[in-house]
């Protein structure tokens, strides 16, 4: 099933982040290891937070224009774009494979990326998901009662049998609700070293992509929202209008609690962008007959067909040859 | 710098873990991005908590007889272990030139494995180290006043300029004190999997290691311990009789604070081992013409000299080929 790939490199770095001090906090004695040798601890000082972990690959024979970043949604880490949860390749292996430098990426606060003092600096609760959570609220079951039924919405694509579905709820990280400005700086930072490039955007971090975009229009070549939380700032939409823009939106959406209005929103921001003049598509996949997604896309069954369909988007746009 | 590598595969996954609960929480009304629709979260439920997280490289011209699991230390993920913080390969790609399937995962509530409900299950506190800690406290520096002074140990590999410390520090994830079951229960998880194995591990994971191998002495077919922080149970010392095991110690050893008493419990626990039969060679980094090492052997300027060394002693047990 695996595909061989050549690299020319890989590797990993953060980026962005800043200096936070904690003062007048008593020290204390920890013990690192049981039977271990106790050291002094005093939590007084300057720390850096809110960094971006970034991992690249970079195939030997690229035919992608620019890099493509890929960014996760809340709750995740940059895992979600790797091997699925029912152990097939991700989008991560799909667009490698197609010969793009990919940079996968965790959200600040998230997985490798670290979460040193968010809560201390930025105030805010962290939040994580029990385990029938997004099995009825991600589009997999229909709502309340669906996880303790093993019932999923007809025709979905999930691997939603229960190993499948407890290797994805295992990637579930805690999330703070409050480091938005500390994540687009590090967007930002990340877009400054490696930009220009295209950005993959899940769920939360649409809003991330929009306004990361908006910050740095030159250092964006193209954005692909995938089922996107949140829109832009409708002020500066002037910014967007040189980037082609992608919206991808899954299966069972008229019909979910949420889903209605969180497309509404970002279809209208899409006509704002294209009154202005830009060039957005937005892609509703039950209408170019691809059914049962959820709202994980890049670990439903027909993952890799979706990916074909953005892959193909973007050599129509000169960006990959 | 970077050489070129054929992958017959890579990807991910989550081992290990269990169920967790919370009960009797009052509900949340919670706005997941800034301007989105309110979602109501409800914390009561059943999670899945303590699972790891690896990622594995397989070369598509294996030369390693078994795969290489590498663990990293407090503090820190599996990423001390990617691009070094002066931007040249690590140990990472050392291992995987020289054609080994390397593993490398985050410790249980670190990187990518996730940290949900390890506060509210295990107990216990979130510590994270200020700026200055590494640099006085791994034998970058000597002491208190160092950091601030900028000033290194004579000699010293780390690349201590300011901009790879700080690359360095941003690295750094907070650890909590208390989850060593859950996460000896995950290693064993992924020696189930993976294994039979070898393990490279650093300072608090050595731990990890030398108690996975006695929980489980015939998935592990070599442990080689950077720097370990602790020990395995002496009482159960006749399992890691058939295990050849390196220890690796770096310079400035003998003029630390700390240093002398965790190589001091490390060494009559090896010596401990020998007597049971055990196969234990301990290397001291300067009496092998090795020197300025810091507590980051992996990091220091000389990195793939020790992972030089280590893979000698690998092909001298017929592990490679």
């Amino acid at each position: 099933m695996a595909a061989p790939v050549s690299l020319a490199s890989w590797g990993s770095f953060h980026v962005g982040g800043r200096e936070g001090t904690i003062a007048d906090q008593p020290a204390r004695k920890v013990r690192f290891t049981p039977g271990g040798v106790p050291a002094k601890v005093d939590p007084n000082g300057t720390y850096l937070i809110g960094a971006l972990y970034a991992q690249y690959m970079i195939p030997t024979a690229p035919r992608g224009r620019y890099p493509l970043l890929i960014w996760h949604g809340g709750g995740l880490s940059g895992v979600c774009w790797e091997t699925t949860p029912d152990d097939r390749e991700g989008w991560q292996h799909y667009f490698l494979h197609q010969g793009w430098p990919v940079y996968v990426s965790d959200a600040v606060e998230r997985g490798r990326s670290g979460w040193s003092l968010i809560q201390e600096i930025t105030g805010g609760t962290a939040l994580t998901l029990p385990i029938d959570n997004p099995f009825e609220r991600f589009r997999i079951g229909a709502g309340p009662g669906f996880y303790r039924r093993g019932e999923v919405l007809r025709g979905n694509q999930f691997p939603a049998d229960d190993t499948s579905y407890r290797n994805f709820m295992r990637q579930i990280v805690p999330r703070f609700t409050t480091p938005d400005e500390l994540s687009l700086d590090a967007c930002d930072a990340l877009l400054q070293r490696v930009g220009p490039a295209m950005v993959i955007a899940h769920t939360q971090c649409g809003f991330f992509a929009w306004n990361a975009a908006q910050r740095r229009p030159d250092a964006l070549c193209a954005l692909l929202l995938v089922e996107p939380a949140s829109i832009g700032d409708p002020a500066q939409i002037a910014k967007l209008r040189d980037i082609p823009v992608l919206m991808i939106y899954g299966d069972y959406i008229r019909e979910d609690a949420r889903w209605p209005d969180i497309r509404a929103r970002g279809v209208a921001f899409a006509e704002t962008l294209r009154a202005a003049g830009g060039m957005v598509d937005i892609v509703d996949l039950p209408e170019h007959g691809i059914t049962g997604n959820s709202h994980m896309i890049m670990m439903d069954r027909n993952s890799d067909q979706v990916a074909a369909l953005v892959q193909k988007w973007l050599a129509a746009r000169g960006l990959w040859s």
